[in-house]
């Protein structure tokens, strides 16, 4: 599972302390915290904690490079956000992400592939979010078209199929999976399908389990990356389990403590 | 999910001893205590305990029924065994088990037909196991095409592609999946699917981890009934939840409670 830290956010209190003190020790602790945790990619959020989004992200981009190499993920809504974290970037990049509009992708994958950067692609399209399993594959084909059009590799390419919150949208999460499982036919090398894992758990009760849950159902579609806190001890058995279980590592009684081991990046 | 509670089985040492003492108030409250628990069947196995196995049945089958009216699920390798149980038992009945074998399912199947009960068929032939998704699927075939020669109601019959333990057979436990994902379209109405939980972990450090995972990929492929021990509240989170994401439920965020209170069975 290719897991993308999601704690360098400004909706995070600490993450915002940190910005608004001007304080890297802060940024650059969580990032170590999640390499070591078995990130392989962090991603880097302004939010709502910065009225200067720009310079922002250029200050985290350089702070979190001083104490890794990881992928950076740079995450913006503006375009022009997302120009200036690549440029500052010296690791591998992410961009996160571009809509499923034809506008948008003509925007962004030039801009991936003039970076050499891996892109994610929202199933969301000029109506929103498509609520059924074609307009889902609809959308995700046309990210696709789009990525070899503007010559991004397909190995680059990463779709979100979007979850929705299981408690306003409960047959969402099946027909994701329905979704996800024609994905891998999108294009050779298939493309990549990640999520942002928080969204599905939002307001219920029981969060943690049915995320827990619905990992292991995505694993089994095809799911390979998410969005989500490397920390998360118990996602992470849930997610190592499940790939151990459909043969992509070797058993061992001790297959997580491999799994954290052979996930084991170097700090600076 | 059809909780098939695997507690009153000769080899646990608690029914064990209830059976050598004649003490049939332990096997009574093992019973009442799975019924509580969500069990919708209760296994019932003399195992090793006894060398008079057919009168063991019988005892055991009179002493559960006399508090509880649940499904009895008669489990012995012997067939004049399972005669006995299903003549002394009152409650409804299912049959455990038939192996996939032409001789066998014509001795079964009649006897399932003649007292009205249930019947779980194992995908095991004259050649053991199989060990690919083909070879399952065609096993389940002939039990389902036997169950129809003889007048067994495929919503009675029970299919059991037989989970192998993950640390020997590790590549089996998709085999399993991939081959239950047919069994839904051997008959209509389509035959139920039931795995015995406890042989995926056997041996296993992560046993109730690799267990917990497998269900909820069991149930996106079609599971919808497990022997286990109908008390182990982990496994049960992971059942319902994984059912919920699948819409078999309606989202409430006290989910687990709605399920459990829905599958309380009287007790006598």
């Amino acid at each position: 599972m290719h897991v993308i830290g999601e704690r360098i956010n400004g909706m995070f209190l600490d993450v915002k302390k940190g910005i608004q003190n001007k304080d890297k020790s802060i940024i650059q602790k969580i990032a170590i915290d999640q390499v070591k945790a078995g990130a392989t990619s962090l991603d880097v959020c302004v939010g709502p904690a910065s009225d200067k989004p720009l310079e922002t992200m250029v200050w985290l981009v350089e702070g979190i490079q001083e104490v890794t190499d990881i992928t950076l993920c740079i995450d913006s809504p503006r375009f022009e956000v997302m120009k200036a974290g690549l440029e500052a970037c010296k690791n591998p990049k992410l961009i996160n992400s571009s809509k499923g509009e034809e506008e948008k992708l003509d925007k962004y994958m030039p801009l991936a592939a003039e970076h050499n950067a891996s892109i994610i692609g929202l199933c969301i399209n000029e109506k929103g979010i498509p609520k059924d399993v074609n307009s889902r594959v609809e959308t995700a084909a046309l990210i696709a078209m789009k990525a070899m059009e503007h010559g991004v590799d397909t190995d680059k390419l990463y779709i979100d199929p979007i979850l929705m919150p299981a408690n306003v949208a409960q047959q969402q999460a099946t027909i994701v999976l329905e979704a996800m499982s024609q994905f891998k036919m999108l294009s050779d090398p298939p493309p990549h399908i990640v999520v942002g894992l928080s969204n599905l758990g939002q307001g219920a009760k029981e969060r943690e389990l049915l995320t827990r849950t619905w990992i292991v159902m995505g694993v089994l579609n095809g799911l390979d990356a998410a969005i989500m806190d490397a920390a998360d001890e118990e996602m992470k058995k849930a997610f190592i389990t499940a790939e151990l279980l459909m043969n992509k590592a070797i058993y061992s009684d001790s297959y997580i403590k491999a799994y954290n081991a052979s996930h084991d990046h170097p700090l600076k």
